[in-house]
């Protein structure tokens, strides 16, 4: 994939953060990795949606950090997407926003549960919520260790980032991911949805427990892996 | 009615949801049936709204399951869609979506009282949540057993599906349907409509009961049967 | 006014309803008073509101409920309406629809308190609900029975229809009401207002009680009455 | 800044409202200050958003209150803007809302505690509520008594008004404000989204705590202050 390319794809995924009404003001920002050139693209810092063009986009360098393309400064929070680019392999494109509903369950540091098959058709179980960060954490590299706190999650809750693409940083909101940009804001999109509906499955039941299994199995496996037959 | 009419139909209705707001992404199909010459059409499967064509509507045989016009694969639900029809003879249109506020009670697992006139001028009382499936009906033919678990559900509870023209599948989502595939939809929108205004309904008085018989029988039967006097 | 006015006047009252978010299909209607010629003008039954035209208006006798002009039958809720403005002499135009929040409060039951000046630049009080409908009410004149039961809460609780524009009806929706239809579609969406935020005041505050009676009287007295300072 | 270049910016801010979903009706009010002139620019009472011009815009003296420009009465709220400016002596706009959100903490008479990422980028730290007035402040200059109700929550409190840009007033609603009219409507915006999360963010955990200091203090003074990296 050719870099102008890469910043083409990012800079239409920021552009459906809007139309997806997952940002308010600037709140969002999307990126996409070519691990072959070792480079990210992603969205400038603070910049607005409307008017932002393709060359507002920003490329970096996935090791270093290193801006090699634009003449703005990258998202602040550019040091979250490398880590996670870096620690989950087969991921392609990052998305992180304050959506409404994903952010309240964030702010109230829970887990959301698989309830129903549509979260089931895209995240094999529980979307997990990290640990708060810890002051030592946020002192320093803030950023960076955002992103390590997401992977400390995945790792010591032996949860895969194929299966849970998406995660809540505690107190704050939502990362998602996916094989693309565009896939990334998909899956951005699925999380708000349920995150929503989860919200209030909870206030009918508040004992709600867990969806059966082979349900879940069914509806995550019948569209992704090997055996799917959604689609065309 | 010809095929053609009928896949015109089928492509109007389908377009209806996301109109209605009743749908994010694909997640939602409509059919239509033509009892006559043993067809229904359908929405093919994981396709978008935006740019849909008559074309893109596939024609499947009712008895069999064969597609019999159509290039694409029908939707992943027509097994579902299909079941219904056999068992509910004098249903002409049929409608899944998985629509926020429906969708919540179908997650939690409940039925939707009726509660208010706008329940009682589309559903002659309680709209059913299904028992959970099981792994072996998961397993095997999942989308046909579907319609099973619905249909047994309107057997073993005595409730006719043209007064009930909807259901709730525990941990999935609604199924609507009507005398066509429009109407369908209507019955569907009516649904999102008193699912929204019944989680809140019951929050502000948790013991609330269902509404007076009566005046439940007065709403439905001044819109439906005989006796209709609402509108020209 | 002539009855070309009133039937106009009437007509784009109508039409503001779906702008206000205010009715979903056709679940709404306004009529207006013409007290000198004792006619009124209201929204023909189950007709949509894309494509009314003034010539949809039906106009009817005050005290006869006789059709005196128009080719379709009017609302079913007439009955209502000729009951409200013949009790309630001061008013000039009528509305009702099943919008989302104020419905939710009709089917809980239960009156909407004033909680804060929102509330009180528009209502002087609590907004009340009605008992329920008794069978004989239903079986018989329902829709006139509706009006009578709008009339007896008010009577009977002492309430003024020119300090609280709107009533709920158990089990069934809102109906508002000002000194022209403009003003009652006004009314119908402050009250839609009021009932969403009261919905969520008192999740966040069980015990919430009313407003500062002093507070209350300052709003209404501002914008109503003799010594209003409020507007141009 | 010339008055017409402050009037200019005051219509722009006061159009921002309803593209916000801040307003229903003419229920808002956006002003700003020239500290060097002694004047402020403020929406007029009661006046449509739709059709607002620049000539519309009222000013006034900030110490008399007297009318020098603008053949309109000002807002109602006026007095309630001009006791701030007098008292908050950095800040240069005031928006008043009855926001949806906003206005809900304000009727259940609560503060908005800090419990994320989004609060903390904009609010260092909770947002208060005042207390109820009293039948005397109500009584006599009651919109000026409204000003100094606020003024004395944050004085008691020991709350900066440029740390925390917003307060909810009891039973009433939210104002916001920013070093112009344009930054107040941003921070009335985002005190409008937060309200929102909070009320279900404690819906899922009842017992919520606010979230740790550190990253309150990261999250606003990565954006404000003398050592802030976000934007460009």
């Amino acid at each position: 994939m050719s870099i102008a390319t890469m910043k083409e794809q990012v800079l239409e995924a920021n552009l459906a953060l809007p139309r997806h009404n997952l940002v308010t003001f600037t709140w969002g920002n999307v990126s996409a990795v070519d691990r072959a050139q070792g480079l990210i693209a992603i969205k400038p810092s603070g910049v607005e949606y409307d008017g932002m063009t393709v060359d507002d986009i920003v490329v970096v360098e996935l090791e270093s950090g290193r801006v090699v393309e634009g003449s703005k400064k990258p998202s602040s929070d550019t040091a979250t997407h490398l880590a996670l680019y870096r620690a989950f392999e087969d991921i392609g494109g990052i998305v992180h926003t304050h959506s409404r509903h994903a952010t309240i369950w964030a702010q109230a540091g829970q887990d959301i549960p698989a309830w129903g098959t549509t979260h089931a058709d895209y995240f094999y179980g529980t979307i997990p919520c990290t640990r708060l960060m810890t002051e030592a954490e946020i002192a320093q590299d803030y950023e960076h260790n955002t992103g390590e706190v997401i992977i400390e999650t995945f790792r010591t809750r032996g949860i895969s980032p194929a299966s849970i693409p998406a995660v809540l940083v505690n107190a704050h909101g939502p990362f998602a991911w996916g094989k693309d940009a565009d896939s990334a804001v998909h899956n951005a999109v699925v999380l708000e949805e349920i995150a929503y509906m989860g919200i209030f499955s909870r206030q009918l039941s508040p004992d709600i427990t867990r969806m059966q299994q082979p349900l879940l199995d069914k509806h995550f496996l019948r569209k992704h892996g090997a055996n799917a037959y959604y689609g065309q």
